[in-house]
């Protein structure tokens, strides 16, 4: 058995299949990809990585396991499966996701190869384990599933209390404990086993939709780590465009790969020395989700792309000088997650009047960006609002702790 | 200069007039009155007073201040008054209060007198200050009361810290140096300054409001801690009507003294040793707000007294095993709350889409009690349903952790 | 199962045996035992009580006991004695100990009584307990009674981060889990079992030395809380003398029924006063150990009753104005922790150079005091030094963050 | 003014001359080089920066700053000061400290070229600063110096509770708020100012030693640290030796570009993949300072290299299989510190019994390594037994949470 020493959950022990999972190189890969990207430049502290993450949900996993009774070999594989759950991640975790994942077909079917091959494929069977199954509860399928990925998984209730204790923001602040305690599976009505919260745990329940609620605007979508986001993500697409490197390698890349790729292409050498510098660009416009026209919300990469192009062309500056920045439709996950009530499991969503009002107060936080080096923003801000169809005057920049009033102000806002 | 180590704020420290009170009697006393009172019956921490939670207070006043560039007697002013804003607590802080404060008169004409006579009124003239108007910023008079008792006041930004930090409840926790930084005066609009927070702090201020939403069914209004606090509170009044003892000494008490009355009076002594022993009383009703008729929402203190003693009449027990406890109207003092947004100031429940859906929350949770001792629950339960006017069979008991579904499992839930 | 939220612990389950003797009378008593006495007049957060720690020592104990392998009655004995550990403290724990059992005989003696009769007597008996083995490993018998009291007890694990905990001071803070983890049985060579830290664990052994030497002068000898430790223990005693009330009557109040005690008794009146407005005693000697002669170091409670008498009378003050207070001679329990080296069971103050060191420390800070009123304490601390034969010029006042240099300054440093 | 959210010290303030510094790239940078190296390997959620450890370091300074009562351009000096103290470090902080220093220079010229050139330079000109002065500061020169590079300096306090924070290891938790308070500036007896604390401190002094010597074995010289660490310098001086990279270039990477480099050199490509996989050497030889032979004490570089080749030799392995750690004496800067003890100003080690207890802990915890890929480490623990003149019976194996008794089961503990 091994014992680990985490910030968060403090002595985390590791044995049977994790263990052995733990030494193989997608793992360890891990130590080297941060969890939350470019959020650093916001929050200084904020350079954990996958790899504690990935240790912290086995913990909860296997804690939850034991609160509910379940061994041998189903366990294992739901232990294999949270220890797994990340392998599949890039250099800067999500940020450069939709990047990878748009040129090289789902997401899913790359895990499944991942875990099926190397040292992970030969561990799994080694223990009796079938990768195509761990792959499927990664994928959060089957009752299962929904305790590595679903409305109740032990991946956010980790992330959430890690995420608050590296950046030293106070919002994360879930009870993990109690979640492992009150999780128990009931028959759904149609004969099938559902991961449910047990009686008395509405507000338990609530508590993971109100700490998402309070890190969204002031950590993960911080308009800093957005920006800074988005030239990485720039500078990658570039990459890919100049080099022969194929997005399945980038894929593979960690974090140290990616930075040193970016600084030593020529064509990405300007936004890595901006991004190592931290010489961001800066908020062009901000634009608020009902101003946006359902053609821009609706707009795939390609359509992005050739969007960048026209106010680049209208702001006369180069292509690489504007960044749009959409931002997929807000969803609410944990809205679904099911709670006893009474005796009879309900969704959250029916039972806690709370979630439509955080659906509406997540809607209320989407903003459209548009960035640019400084002293182009003013140019680019207005020459997008026209291609994009934005009234320049109903553009609104609650930006935190920067909110300035007319547009032009805003342009520095950042 | 006065330096204390703190649990919550680390090193506080006091000088001027804040020091001078310290030492008073007065303020010295609430050492000895427990900040949660019966809670610690649920969280064996909780024993932290209204002493520390005084000097917190103080602490961020005086941080607000510095921040907010107040100066001079009018600095002093708010300092003693965030210093002095609890001295009018009585023995186990708000659990008697409506008992001392029914048969006494207002609470503010109390406070007035607090800090006009003594050596808290020889140390406010001492140094210039008026004790009536401190005692009008205690009550929150005017845009700098608004600060020691107002929607966004310090007291709560206290408080919610600190209760967290000594019961172990995680849910508590606000960044109290965000709010100091941000907020700020403006003018209202009608000339007058206003305490608001400053532009791009919808969020912040949004995150009082969730914290208090989930420290309470949690901590705050835990059926334990309210079944504790109605039994001593029926040991008060029994005290009042079998002794000399008047309110307004019981008003002067401090937890200790009060103890100590309740155990040597014969008349008090079985309930005393009921709370010493946490030989509690059960829930025998526990009704959602919509299920209890108006004229029991709107009974004052006689007519509950009524109340309780035609239940024990019908149920056939002493009067002293039942007691009725009917919550005051939920409210949400912090949605009034004031924002800057655009530049313009606005309340917080026309900005945030959670206030509403909070407040509905809110009387999801009230629940109207009845307890009993343990044999007499289920006839108790009968005969309250009965008096009280509610439907037996729609009865809801949502008790964290335990939630039976008929009357009768119920009566033994707590 | 009983499962209590704890601010050190988090969640404590508590089952079997210990459940039980939760709810009795002897164990709830100690929610109204604060933890660390008189200290909460120098840390104002200090308001913990034994009933928290008592939880707390019965988790570590099972947590251990789960790392050991040990189960059945042998753990059953072990738990019940970690919950009881305590349940012969009298009010303010160890601050009036020497005066209630001068008085009463062995400590022990008590304790066999306490846990063999009663509620907690008939628990034990319920479980298949003897009460006098229970008794036994409270008092550190055998092996086992060694986890629970010894130079490795789970009790001062417990303390020490619990302490840190609540007073705010970083010191205590070692990592329990890692001794409950570390713990071990060996043959100690003599063919009985003994409780040693495994291998590797020298380091971890230190650490607990190292927490207590400096919690010691910052915490549990700082002098505020000496003093009025020592306000508190003459109150009691001159109750004893003045009342009815008989020191094994002492013995069974908690803080509220000793508080009271003295508040309402015309010869306790004016100490209980001071105490409940922190108007203290000052220091009018603080003297080295080096500079105190062996037969004050030897003097018993009658023979520093009649020191105090005489340093009163020659210097013309009441007979209650001036409270000697001669600590007992420093030791370090810890220092005889085995720990394993090199697969050989040592004893730690071989195998550390520490330990002596802290000997030396520990002795460097012990300090006899005499303390007084303020108008008095000149006139005291010289009649005192004249009386306890001390060099008034030897006098060294090294007192947290006030050090004055003459014996006339001195007086005034508290 | 800029504030930044950070996790040890909550809200940092940065303006003036330090705010200007914090966005040159030399700042910058420090957010790509770990403070603790490879300690993440052992704790892995140690990936905190020297970025985040610079703006604590700057904020304790000013925080202390302000207690001195220092302002004006001396004060500009010394916060410049602590936010650069750390810009001349290398990727891996210390790990590559030994080998890029003893290829160019003295550290301190390094500094000197860094401040005075480039944006650095500039900004420090523009403010009026001398940037000479700035790097005599950094270096420790006179009186002000101490406060950033001494005996007593805000580096260490940042450092020690911050590695506690992000390894969670408890350890490290010094009250740093106190030494802020507390230090000052006194005539050292030659008409100089000295740093100390003030009167009554002896104990805060002796906790910083305290801490040191927890976190050293259990954080700092963890044997896997160290393993991994010397597998890094070995593979950054074959870097050197393979390819044009000069010493210089060296320091100037961060740890990406480091990584990047020897994961593309061929003659590095092994031990990088093995840093990559935690497949780390393992130890071969774990001796202890007395039984080391003087000639191996005093080995430099080249010697040590020629040690490592002779013992290859003789096990019959390639010279990169064997890796020679010899760290330096043990030191202990902080026995030098000066307290102020009645009146008088003390050096720690004259007034506390620790530190020589202390310094003999230390050297009892110093061993020479010597690490080896698994199969060969019997072969190479033998030879270097051998050539290093150790005595094999003699070698004791302290290595936390693994003691093997015997030659051969020690060469598998790690």
């Amino acid at each position: 058995m091994i014992t680990v020493k985490d910030t968060v959950h403090d002595h985390i022990e590791i044995d049977g299949v994790a263990a052995d999972l733990l030494d193989t190189p997608a793992v360890q890969r891990l130590r080297h990809v941060k969890q939350l990207g470019t959020v650093q430049l916001v929050y200084p502290s904020a350079n954990h990585t996958r790899f504690e993450h990935s240790l912290g949900v086995y913990h909860l996993a296997s804690r939850a396991l034991d609160h509910l009774g379940i061994e041998g070999l189903r366990a294992d594989r739901i232990e294999a499966a949270a220890m797994l759950h990340d392998v599949g991640h890039g250099p800067f975790s999500h940020n450069l996701e939709s990047l990878t994942h748009r040129r090289t077909g789902k997401y899913h079917d790359d895990v499944d190869e991942l875990l099926a091959t190397g040292a992970v494929g030969e561990t799994l069977r080694d223990h009796g384990l079938d990768p195509d199954r761990i792959a499927g509860l990664v994928g959060g399928e089957g009752p299962y599933g929904g305790l590595v990925s679903g409305e109740l998984d032990v991946d956010r209730m980790d992330y959430l209390v890690r995420d608050a204790y590296h950046t030293g923001v106070p919002y994360g602040t879930i009870d993990t404990e109690r979640f492992v305690r009150e999780l128990t599976f009931v028959d759904d009505g149609t004969g099938d086993d559902a991961l449910v919260l047990d009686e008395g745990n509405v507000q338990t329940a609530e508590s993971l939709l109100l700490a998402r609620a309070l890190m969204n605007p002031v950590v993960y979508t911080h308009h800093v780590a957005r920006i800074s986001k988005a030239m990485l993500r720039r500078a990658a697409s570039d990459l890919l465009d100049a080099t022969p490197t194929t997005a399945a390698e980038l894929r593979r890349m960690d974090d140290h790969d990616f930075l040193a790729a970016i600084r030593s292409c020529p064509e990405t050498a300007e936004l890595s020395r901006r991004y190592d510098e931290r010489d961001l660009y800066k908020l062009a416009v901000w634009a608020e989700y009902d101003d946006v026209p359902a053609r821009v919300h609706e707009a795939d990469h390609d359509a992005e792309t050739a969007l960048e192009r026209e106010i680049a062309e209208s702001a006369g500056v180069a292509r690489q000088h504007v960044i749009l920045d959409v931002p997929p439709e807000p969803s609410m996950r944990e809205s679904t997650a099911r709670v006893t009530v009474n005796g009879e499991v309900r969704r959250l969503e029916r039972q806690s009047p709370l979630v439509s009002a955080l659906r509406t107060a997540q809607r209320n936080q989407w903003r459209l960006g548009v960035y640019a080096p400084r002293p182009a923003t003013d140019r680019v801000g207005r020459a997008a609002a026209d291609v994009l169809g934005l009234d320049p005057d109903g553009l609104v920049a609650e930006v935190r702790g920067a909110m300035p009033t007319t547009l032009d102000e805003f342009r520095d806002g950042a």
